[in-house]
């Protein structure tokens, strides 16, 4: 870490004493954890009370598109606190259908309406409430290896071991295996071969399942923390193509990966293909406030134009998030963020990686796109043994901790899953802080290299 | 509607034609709606954009419990937003931890920890897989005309219609009927029998449901949109002992109740009963910033202390809303918000309407308390046919639809739910306003009188 701030151990203790004592954390063991204090951020940086800083490179929980305490977001919220906080659902608002429309604007031809959330869970729920009652079916296909939030159908979707102790939940989904070229399910030799078999596991999947019995599949367009599995070519339209073969509702959840983290507002618009339902969340206003929600292609609203929509929340709409949401699309617009995320990713980071991944032996795979990319570390380069088991924790974790360790050692804030280190700064990163980031990143990997042979 | 303000048509018409063109909305046939445009508020005031303002006795979705653009909440978001819109749940944040202990030091003795949600559905969400996980058993009871929330467990123990477009749904959930003295579901024939019988009922529903099979009982304190039930003298206490009784966790979902809408912290406390989770929303910061949360027994959240909590979300304890909730503490204790309420409701509330009561052949019962009452109309006091059937729509609800319409063109927002008009202004609310606003509704009750005999 960086020591540049003046410390103040004082607020420290006292913020570390109201935390331990009284706040219960997200999806930990609570008398294992010691959440650091933070003090502040800007831009891509956050600093903790004892004067150490550190470059995002997880943009918190890969929500903080436009970095910490960005001033037209921060100033959007202030005044649109000033005007109006907040409102029901049931009334009309400026900047709720301002936002809706603008984001309609950036969807597919044929999604014009939106449906607010509270998040990213709340959205996938409502988005499979939507097939089901559009379809009268109610199963839903999801992959293994994602993440779609933490409420009953959500962590039911989710494929990965934060769903085990939520179990049983919605019985009506099922799961099927992703294609993963670094890992293939289907024993493929090449990124084509991996959609092609891909795509007919998930077929032999709807068969076996009953097409007539399936509502929806749900796929991140991006896998987000499982991965960041990037879709092998081919493989996004062939699911399209079977969900219209079948007459199955096609959702995107763009949750992590819409709104620029791949340099495009949605990730399915960089492989060609448009989903009949869009979650999203984090990214539309970086989380500054909480936002979430379904864009509606135009057939399945029409369907609840005369039906009621059994669906819905007193803070649908929130005046105050959609005002962060408005100001985001001025920024992205007025700064050339999509295009400033493609250049960076392209220029700066995937050469860097490939570079790092070649001198490396810990490294077994890098891929990503745009600002967010995975490090995959592994004992043996040829057996791809990884650095550290599936779902470890305690001891069998150490080796991840360390390179973690490292990093924040070096005064960037990692985001480590399972045997990967991901590399997912905010969007407005200065290409010298993406730089040092990356230099502290390859220096932390000599922890890996420890382990490998 | 009282014409006071100069009016914006261009705008009026600008917002209407984003809002039909891109807003999807909460609950509703969406070709049906036409949602009125919000150009302002302050205290117990909204206005439009054609210059008529009216006073808010719905408080937006009771949720506005210190009015509209509070002074001190609204700096608080714009203190807060220059300083530090978001942080992760895994880091410790200074307003987080003030709020949770202030939580804590309103809750009842042993609930010393707070798990932060975005709303009241994932607070019943996630206080449901606590007692699931603690107990280890599965299924839960909850009552009959009640509400709790939009995803698909909390949608499933709602016990009103809103559930029955999302069935099946948490299959492990089993609904009994609660007291309701007006329209006894046990032919009880004073409030004492009331309580003892559904007690009884509750007995055996868990005897027969299995108590070995049994996580948690939920109830709304007060059920709110479903009738504001008020629990008669004994009721919680025996649920507090057949829970005791039989090793189940008893939640109490305050989302609606907590905060000051009866004149306490949490409605429970009226009853001398302390419930093992106490689930928050709305009130807890007026909904300026979406929040809720779980307030957390301490047995309970041992339970957690070693083994991981598999629950969480990206905006847990958002530092936004959390401040607006330190502000809110701030209020209440400086400008005596729960003594206000009390007062409130018995000096002027009770008596003018139980005056109403007496003198409008509609109005079948009147009951709530502090500033939470529902007015609950028939056609015939003697049978009490309600004004309108269960869950009406359409035509047959027209008489509820007209005196809805009549509060409105007297300048008052009401809150209509099947046969029953709710008063639930915000607690901020002057007594000039609060008398006035009655008067309309005692106007407005003409229009029910005219279908009673």
């Amino acid at each position: 870490m960086t020591s540049i701030l003046p410390s103040d151990l004082d607020t420290d203790q006292r913020v570390r004493a109201d935390d331990r004592g009284h706040v219960f954390h997200s999806w930990s063991a609570q008398a294992l954890i010691d959440p650091l204090p933070v003090a502040g951020g800007e831009g891509a940086t956050f600093w903790d009370y004892a004067g150490n800083s550190y470059l995002d490179f997880s943009s918190q929980l890969v929500n903080l598109n436009l970095g910490h305490q960005h001033p037209d977001l921060v100033r959007a919220i202030q005044e649109q606190a000033g005007r109006l906080a907040t409102i029901q659902p049931s009334m009309a608002n400026d900047v709720r259908g301002d936002l809706a429309r603008r984001i309609s604007e950036v969807a597919p031809d044929g999604m014009s309406k939106v449906f607010f959330t509270n998040g990213g869970a709340d959205a996938n729920e409502n988005a499979v409430r939507m097939a089901r009652l559009v379809t009268g079916r109610r199963k839903v296909l999801s992959a293994y290896r994602s993440y779609h939030g933490n409420t009953t159908t959500a962590i039911s979707l989710t494929g990965d071991p934060r769903r085990w102790a939520n179990e049983p939940g919605d019985g009506s989904v099922a799961h099927f295996f992703g294609p993963y070229p670094y890992r293939s399910a289907f024993h493929a030799s090449s990124d084509e071969e991996e959609a092609e078999r891909a795509l007919a596991h998930l077929e032999q999947t709807i068969i076996l399942e009953g097409a007539s019995t399936i509502a929806a599949i749900i796929l991140e367009t991006v896998v987000g923390t499982n991965g960041v599995l990037i879709p092998p070519p081919g493989y996004l339209a062939g699911v399209r193509e079977l969900c219209d073969r079948y007459g199955i509702i096609y959702i995107a959840d763009e949750v992590m990966v819409g709104f620029g983290r791949i340099g495009e507002w949605f990730a399915f618009q960089a492989y060609d293909v448009a989903p009949d339902l869009i979650t999203f969340a984090k990214g539309v206003n970086s989380g500054y406030v909480p936002l979430g929600g379904v864009v509606i292609s135009d057939r399945i609203a029409a369907h609840f134009d005369t039906v009621a929509f059994p669906g819905g929340l007193t803070y649908s709409g929130h005046p105050l998030a959609c005002a962060a949401g408005v100001a985001t699309f001025e920024v992205f617009e007025r700064d050339g963020i999509l295009e400033r995320v493609r250049d960076l990713g392209s220029r700066v980071v995937e050469p860097r990686l490939r570079e790092m991944a070649a001198r490396h032996p810990s490294v077994g795979d890098v891929r990503g796109r745009g600002l967010f990319w995975a490090i995959e570390l592994v004992r043996d380069r040829e057996t791809r043994e990884p650095l550290v088991p599936f779902n470890a924790g305690g001891k069998d974790a150490a080796p991840m901790g360390e390179v973690a360790a490292a990093c924040k050692s070096g005064g960037v804030w990692p985001f480590t899953h399972f045997n990967r280190l991901h590399v997912a700064p905010p969007l407005v990163i200065s290409e010298d802080d993406l730089t040092r980031g990356l230099d502290v990143i390859d220096r932390a990997l000599s922890a890996a290299d420890a382990y490998a042979h």
